[in-house]
């Protein structure tokens, strides 16, 4: 975060930023109150007004992000970082139309999950119900202030936003496009608040000293971030780790859909958690689907490294070390391994892979059933790239990042995630025998 | 816990029980991947075999109960502990059928809870699949050893016990039928392990040292140990904190089912988390309802403490005091509280309540339908008593308790609860383009 923020702040600091924390905890907990029974229709005026804000502001949050970026870089910023501060008129219109998307989907709040009646008569209905007040911690990029307080508000939850030191400015300003929307629709202004501060301290109170008022964190960032905020939050936490995917061509795969896949799965987009990072193939058929698919990623400007197997298929291949079996590139880089079949697939999987996202090529129904059955990751896929790995493609609209948890929500987190629910139970003058 | 172990072990202690609860966590783990792939049959019978060896070895674990009888009234364990730490020949009879129970319950593992096809072809399919190892953490009622046993197993999860050293030869009893059950069936001895120590750094262990085995931790016991594990704990909790039900009967209510709801939720069993606690009575009834439904109470031997208008209805009420709101008695005793509508019900339980059971009597459907929107609890219920709160009730079977977290599980926890899901898609080609 910012190099300008003391890291370890000052015992009066400290207590201001407590006193702060408390009151956007407090009103945060009002919001959520009204917010639980808001009607769909005001949910989606605020939306949509936000997005009618957001151009009509796009003036404004150009400059605030202009400011932003002559700072990162008079920090010594990578590009990375830049490019994701980043904000033009096509990124402002891309967060403008995702708030309508959001506006445009399904409210999950009120819906009957199920109901069933009793041979006693009790009719028992479970109804999703907002969680309550949802903090997300995130870093550099201005967008997730919009996606994040959007897809909150749908889902009926309150928000408190905890933005990057970097992006300060211009996720104050698209954060008051959004209040906008809120007080267009009739709706809290705390319903989604944005920590005013850049003191560290802040996310210390919402990892640990806001249980009262926070139900759950969302982290959204790099792996030291979600990491820190899973080691140290004393809240229920939906993290999204990493994605170490994996796509494994089997012996009876078909080669020119093994090329489209592998290839795809790859390089459409290599920075994003569903891109493979991880080419297993079976010994069977390394004899004719080998060289094809290391030429296709070594034409598509991908590095391969690979075992000794593979590097004999292709003098460009480099060598894998063990490491490279447990890395997440996110770049044009592979690693690629032979092996005997699919249950050392499934194994190799188990042992380097982070339960993300992983993918089989096989024209043998058996045999994806076996993977499909035995890889335990959020997302198993059968003859498809791992990048459908995305909340948008799984028919879900927009979602808050891929949970790698067990607990809650795994996969996609869209709005129905970001829910609870309750009992409702209609008597007709009931007790128990 | 018992006052024969030291609260604050030794070096040499911790670092021997951290080796411990680590080769514990290990075999955990271990176990829990074949779990996963356990056929529905193969579960069944190690849960119909544990209940045979319970019947078998009753004389065992009548015997191991009784020494752990002696040690809690030497050590002066009032009467509730002594209770709950009782074994007799019907309460043994009483587990090895809760475990055939659990059983004839349907497998969850493996179920599709939705599937759908998109637009360019793929097949998604959400399925249950374990959660994998869940940590119980309880106190002195041995039976929790083959509940919790029985439910992990069943929903093909691996589970470490850690039970109150009062209980331990018991619950060390009751658990080596378990054993015998998973040997029987050829399932690993390792699904369900017993923490074999009393020292208490095994529970330190398993609220903070065991994120990398140890999935979802479940306490069962008093309010106190509860808090302690939501507070401590690094992983996932399912937590049941406390029931502070309320009955609330409005100016619609017809006198004769309200009596019998009143009279029901409180009395018919006192320490369970669903007893009422408080009853709100509605201002606009007092002068028909009131009277009646504290004659009742009173009757059944309940002491009643209200507020002035209570107080000036009936002699033999007592003064309530502002804590009595607050209160889980989990004993004959209950505080009346009159009140102006369904609006100010709503208030009373929002303030007082634990979000936990909560019920309206009256024969309006429009201020029934009010209560059952806005009062934000597990349970909320019209024209039915608050003791139905409970997993069998509802028709899910065996329960491993209640949640009161909003997160994951809510309401009653069976063995759909203890699940997680992943996504498998099966696709023809597909690439995103």
């Amino acid at each position: 975060m910012s190099s300008a923020v003391t890291s370890i702040p000052s015992p009066t600091g400290a207590s201001a930023v407590h006193e702060l924390m408390l009151g956007i905890g407090r009103a945060a907990v009002g919001a959520a109150e009204v917010l639980a029974l808001a009607s769909t229709d005001s949910k989606n005026r605020a939306l949509n007004a936000a997005a009618s804000a957001l151009r009509a502001q796009a003036g404004t949050i150009l400059a605030d992000n202009a400011a932003d970026m002559r700072d990162a870089q008079a920090a010594g910023a990578g590009a990375p970082l830049l490019d994701r501060l980043k904000l033009d008129a096509r990124r402002i219109e891309a967060i403008a139309r995702g708030l309508e998307e959001v506006a445009a989907l399904p409210d999950p709040i009120g819906s009957v999950m199920a109901s069933w009646e009793r041979p006693n008569g009790l009719q028992i209905a479970r109804v999703r119900v907002p969680l309550g007040v949802i903090g997300i911690i995130y870093e550099s990029r201005p967008n997730v202030t919009a996606d994040a307080g959007a897809l909150c508000l749908k889902s009926g939850n309150a928000a408190i936003l905890r933005a990057g030191s970097e992006s300060r400015r211009s996720s104050a300003a698209i954060h008051a496009c959004l209040v906008q929307g809120l007080q267009a629709a009739g709706l809290p202004a705390t319903a989604v608040q944005l920590v005013p501060t850049s003191d560290r301290a802040a996310v210390g109170e919402m990892l640990a000293g806001m249980r009262e008022f926070i139900d759950v964190l969302v982290p959204r960032g790099g792996k030291s971030l979600v990491a820190r905020v899973q080691a140290e939050a004393r809240v229920p936490v939906i993290g999204h780790l990493e994605g170490n995917c994996h796509v494994y061509v089997d012996r009876d795969a078909e080669l020119a859909m093994a090329r489209r896949i592998v290839l795809n799965a790859k390089m459409r987009r290599t920075g994003i958690c569903g891109a493979a990072e991880t080419l297993l193939i079976d010994r069977a058929c390394i004899g004719t689907h080998l060289g094809p698919l290391i030429a296709d990623l070594l034409a598509a400007g991908c590095e391969v490294r690979g075992d000794l197997e593979s590097q004999a298929s292709d003098v460009r291949v480099r060598p894998a070390s063990e490491s490279d079996w447990s890395t997440e590139y996110l770049d044009a880089i592979i690693a690629v391994r032979v092996l005997d079949g699919v249950d050392e697939a499934i194994a190799h999987i188990a042992r380097y892979g982070s339960a993300h996202t992983d993918a089989i090529v096989t024209a043998n129904q058996a045999t994806a059933e076996r993977f499909l059955a035995r890889v335990d990751s959020a997302i198993v896929l059968h003859n498809a790239s791992t990048q459908f790995a995305d909340g948008g493609e799984f028919g879900m609209g927009a979602e808050i990042g891929i949970s790698t948890d067990r607990f809650h929500a795994r996969g996609p987190v869209g709005v129905e995630q970001l829910t609870s629910y309750n009992y409702r139970v209609r008597g007709a003058g009931q007790i128990r025998p």
